[in-house]
């Protein structure tokens, strides 16, 4: 690839930007697209837009980028959580330790590169790629120990400005902890592998065991259902139940369509819906007692036991509670609104084989995706592919710009499309993998995305592009530097185009959110469906993260063997810094929070990434016969892998449990203010696993019926008439066997189905 | 190797063997040797042998075996500890899968082995040893599946004897525990990395900080001082010490010689070294009023901090204590015999950084021992080394039994030499590590030399011996099955001939003590020294579990390929089975104890021999070209890895920690029968670090001096001339600074050494 294609690629991509980036400015001025844009803010803030039209809305504008840019950090952690603080700080830290790099490299070592042998000059436009690399300086060339002192320069500072980053973050954390308003999870311990017992149920038994064990701070405990038949009748209830709520507000606001976002929330159905969670609160206050009696015993696999003091939860979480580890399994639990209740009661015994199974099942993924992907890289090296395919040779030999854009652009599109399927592969691994909140989950398919990305991307990319014929790479593991050090300054081509294209598209397409506008357009002009403000995203971190992180990875590997990998690499951090804290404050939602657990995820890949850099660097050195240099990058191995674990020891425990002083402290402050009784108070409705139909007695379905139709200011009183009688048979032989809190639910389930199908029809 | 050269290799050692056993049984009836033979006896029972000339002493027999085998496990138990019943139950472990084996393969597979090719056998003893290992099976065989079976099977019952033995191993831990009268240890915690400051002493710190977040359980503290100047006179002075009582009571016994080991345990100065005891105890109840507050900050980096319950101390050990994971470290502390005090003083936070260097320094020594194991690996492969030093080949050529000799037993008995280096290095090694206790310094040693052996016994002995001229053996990892399934069967002979030297011929020196008996001599009758009851060495486990297994290794590696080792191995385990309960029993004293924590280095280790058998069947089957036997080899290696990890999910946690329950059960019962402020009280005096030279005022020094002399019968009365003057001049410079505390032991030490030399010239 020559310097000339390169920048027919780079233009074509800076035009792509600058016109995605204007069409936004102009995009989120409109107010029809107001949820596609600031999904946040409406769900979170009420924020109202005016609906006016005036010629500034069609004006592309450059505020966005100001108010992104301003936005304090305390800013973010209020209105997008400790992960969109994470998020920025890893873009921060790429952003600073890449325009150390990038001054250093470009100026330092470009020049030595460029005239690094003895051979006559083109003009700039036509020269290829390669001789900007480190292939071109030649062989024990005494300039060698620039590259090595370029080296220890990027790891140390790196490793500097890692360790601020790892402690800033961990003191966020312990803040996080500390200041919040008294979170009912640190109260909490999810208990897993309650064993069964044939005379008591598993309330009691739950009961008995904390009660003997943790007398002194045992509060009470809720038990967990296994969800059935009747849970599922339910979610197809609560789907039912909002579309219903949309087709009475469609009524309501028939004249006013600009402030639709708002009717939902002040409108009438959801005090009905407030109502009922009160509801639902009166009726758990003696759960043990009630409810959980009449379960059967094989339902119960889970329970949340609540403690009086933050640090009893503590303790029962960290310790082995019985002789046998599987049993009564105590963690933390995650806080009230990341619960993924459908996992909750997997039996505790089959999580190891399901967590191997992932693992298994993720690996043979990452192995059969190769194929596509050798494939493609083979479209980068044209001549091996012509030689391969010879009827290729006549199309490509005649076009000049069809194998420029062939080589420059059409192999990483291609990659990306494929890789738009992995995010939800891996995120369905995740789940199986029996995860107890939504936020360990994301995690987790982080990690499965980033070890994807980094091994299907560079590896693959680097190994196969090379040595197209030979499969057998993975072979000689003492050559493994020798083969990266040939393989990865000339892959630095294919690198930079897919900085260009995936990179900086990917980010203006995120910024765009192309998939978001055109359903918005669909349901409100085709579908002619009501806007939900219910539904806002999440911020996707399982696929932003490994992105950034490989795009950090790409820039160490390149940065002394092929700078000019950097100025396109700055700009890409530059402009996520910018587009990502737009998008974190304006549309996305904060559900879960894992509370900076993405952290110690990027801190590992920059050390491996550092590490892999200077392995490539030695086995550079190696080749070109620099003993000196090469003898020089080891010690700065061993030094780096010496502070990862340094930091391990220092900083990573305090990711993976709490300090017990700090708790300590808040139990004492909030015993002192007399807060505690308040706070035990509202544990007793901080977990509730079916929130909007729990233990609603018989009597009171008809009440509440009647409650949603009297809110409605125009509502039809036909509810009344369709609702099913709530003293209904229950002897039918269906029926039988099922405990009275479950059929309440179900009657209450059966009721919203009835009464909605009949509305349909009469509408 | 010929059949012949094995039988005359195995007749030699069987020779040596009887010769060594029936030396024994008659050594161990003399009385001179009853120190060696019996010193855990002697020290523990004081047990009285009599010292009358009968000629049945000088006729071997065979009563030690059948009380050797007659003994209970409750009596290993009880006598030994739970570590030699581990061991105990390797040995049973493996006595009982290679029976299973060698009834298998014996009978299965080698008839299959030896007519697996169609060529024409010679008579048995001319036979050669290749003939009956696998690789003499022809490529394609229709007979491979039952190798394949044999593997099954082996495989299978082996992860069901592991999962018994774990389990029972598991409930003898608990037992341990829970029936064991109570051990201060539970109520203990070790502290480490206090934060210094310049306003409190590091008493008052750590005083503060557990009452304020351990209040409602925390008891008293107990400073750990760090061993200075004073403490290297101390040592001095308690060797000297010693030598004065052998002195003393050399005199008193002059006429009853046979009865001088009673002597030492009734007589004079060891009660007045008890009274010592005592008044330290009496001196210790308020450790943290008086003399912590004398020592100076610097020498404070640990602290014993003792508990109510065990419960408390337990939750204090498991949970982090602050935001600083290097500051307020608890762990559970070791026992108080157990307590290594020459290390606590270490700063906590080098520990990491001295872990890595001793792991580096470790692997570093494993492949700097490669070269002379490889030099000699290659006297087993005459005709190589022929060809390499063409001078030898005259030399060998002219002498049949030299070559047999050179390459039936030479290389092993050399090997044997190099490797009695080993496990002095290995130990050095985790002494430098830093542990805090004998017990875990011994397991880490342990570990060590269990690598070291495996490494550099089997690896390299299969790798050098089949490709010498080739040293880039590591360099494809995917080859490495094929590679091992070439070489292992080649390197049966070896193997076999290593079990007869090494384990048969180490089991005789085990059980003849050699080196004891001749020390014994020299001491008893050239250096004239009296015997010393106090130094009874304890067990070896560093050395003997790493043999052990590494015997399994072979067997499981060879047992399908090569089924003529499995009975000489099993000779070899039987012979140790009953060498190594006598041992126990008699011989070693355990002074500490790891509560069962080397059964899991040896559970991964028969996994770890298993799946490595597995592969190499893998590559067997691969090479015989039997892809049947092949694929179905992979599902068992994928099972035995599921069973382990079923193990570490079920059983290893509790080889980690104590199950809280068990705990809490344990205080309740002690605080129901108002046991435990008699076990409070007894915490005081539990951990001493100064054990006898603590605190005693120094009115009395001269009061113990007199009492020593009082308690010896015949005793001269010069000790009180020579004492120094205990009021003497503490004012004098070189003094100034020194605590109180320490003034006393130091006085005390010198009076000692003093009285000593005066004593030495007077004689």
């Amino acid at each position: 690839m020559k310097i000339s294609a390169l920048l027919t690629s780079a233009g074509i991509n800076i035009g792509l930007c600058v016109l995605f980036l204007s069409l936004y400015s102009v995009l989120r001025k409109q107010p029809a697209n107001v949820r596609v844009y600031f999904g946040r803010r409406i769900a979170e803030e009420n924020e109202r837009l005016r609906g006016a039209f005036i010629l500034e809305r069609f004006v592309p504008s450059t505020g966005w980028i100001v108010k992104a840019l301003q936005c304090t950090e305390e800013e973010i952690l209020a209105a997008a959580g400790l992960d969109a603080v994470v998020f920025n700080r890893i873009l921060v830290f790429s952003i600073r330790i890449f325009s150390l790099a990038a001054v250093l490299c470009v100026f330092g070592i470009l020049p030595l590169n460029y005239f690094g042998q003895d051979i006559k000059h083109v003009r700039i436009p036509s020269e290829s790629l390669d001789i900007f690399t480190i292939g071109n300086v030649e062989v024990r060339s005494r300039w060698l120990w620039v590259h090595c002192v370029a080296l220890y320069i990027i790891s140390g500072v790196a490793c500097i400005l890692l360790y601020i980053e790892y402690k800033h973050i961990a003191r966020l954390r312990l803040l996080h902890l500390t200041s919040a308003t008294p979170n009912p999870s640190h109260f909490t311990v999810l208990v897993r592998g309650i064993p069964k017992t044939a005379k008591e149920s598993c309330s009691d038994v739950v009961d008995d065991f904390f009660t003997k064990y943790h007398s002194s701070s045992y509060l009470f405990h809720q038990v967990v259902y296994k969800v059935g038949k009747v849970q599922k009748i339910m979610t197809g209830a609560k789907k039912a139940y909002k579309k219903f709520k949309h087709f009475t507000d469609e009524t309501v606001d028939q004249g006013c369509r600009s402030i639709t976002y708002r009717c939902c929330l002040c409108g009438a159905s959801s005090n009905s819906f407030k109502l009922l969670n009160t509801e639902c609160e009166q009726n758990r206050r003696k759960p043990d007692n009630e409810s959980s009696l009449n379960l059967d015993d094989e339902e119960c696999t889970a329970a949340f036991v609540f403690f009086k003091t933050r640090y009893a939860a503590l303790v029962a979480s960290e310790i082995l509670q019985t002789t046998n580890p599987m049993k009564w399994v105590a963690n933390l639990a995650p806080e009230p609104e990341d619960v993924y209740w459908s996992n909750l009661w997997l039996p505790y015994k089959q999580l190891w084989v399901r967590r191997i199974a992932t693992l298994l099942g993720s690996i043979v993924f990452m192995f059969l995706f190769l194929v596509p992907v050798t494939f493609i890289q083979g479209l980068s090296q044209l001549e091996q592919l012509q030689q391969r395919l010879p009827f290729l040779r006549g199309i490509l030999k005649k076009k000049y710009y069809m194998t420029q854009l062939v080589t420059g652009y059409l192999p990483s599109v291609i990659l990306q499309i494929f890789l738009y399927t992995v995010a939800p592969i891996m995120m369905l691994f995740s789940t199986l993998e029996g995860p107890t909140s939504h936020s360990e989950r994301k995690r987790s398919a982080c990690c499965k995305v980033l070890y994807f990305t980094i091994w299907n991307i560079f590896f693959v990319t680097v190994l196969s592009g090379t040595v197209i014929s030979q499969l057998s790479v993975l072979s000689s593991p003492k050559d493994i530097p020798i083969q990266l050090a040939r393989a990865v300054p000339g892959q630095a081509t294919f690198f930079i185009t897919y900085v260009l294209t995936s990179g900086w598209a990917s980010l203006s397409s995120e910024l765009m959110q192309l998939f978001g506008l055109i359903w918005n357009f669909i349901r409100k002009y085709v579908l002619r469906m009501r806007e939900d403000t219910e539904f806002v995203p999440s911020f996707p971190y399982h696929t932003e993260v490994p992105k950034v992180l490989l795009f950090g990875l790409l820039g160490f590997t390149c940065s002394v063997l092929a700078p000019l990998i950097l100025p396109f690499l700055l700009v890409y951090f530059f402009l996520g810094y910018v587009v990502y804290r737009n998008q974190l404050l304006n549309v996305y939602r904060t559900r879960y929070d894992t509370g900076g657990l993405y952290w110690p995820i990027a801190h590992n890949t920059v050390i491996f990434s550092l590490v892999l850099t200077q392995v490539i660097g030695l086995g550079v050195f190696g080749l070109k016969e620099s003993p000196v240099a090469a003898g020089f990058t080891i010690p700065l191995i061993i030094l780096t892998l010496l502070f990862n674990q340094y930091c391990r020891n220092r900083l990573l425990p305090l990711f993976r449990t709490f300090p017990a002083q700090d708790l300590i402290d808040m139990d004492r402050e909030d015993e002192r203010s007399g807060r505690i009784d308040e706070i035990h108070h509202r544990l007793h409705s901080a977990y509730c696993q079916f929130p909007d139909t729990e233990d609603v007695p018989l009597e009171k379905i008809k009440i509440i019926g009647g409650d949603e139709e009297q809110g409605c200011s125009s509502g039809e009183s036909t509810g009344k008439d369709t609702c099913v009688d709530p003293k209904m048979d229950l002897s039918h032989p269906t029926l039988k066997g099922l405990p009275v809190s479950r059929l309440r639910h179900a009657v209450r389930s059966i009721t919203f189905l009835i009464r909605l199908q009949k509305r349909g029809l009469s509408e």
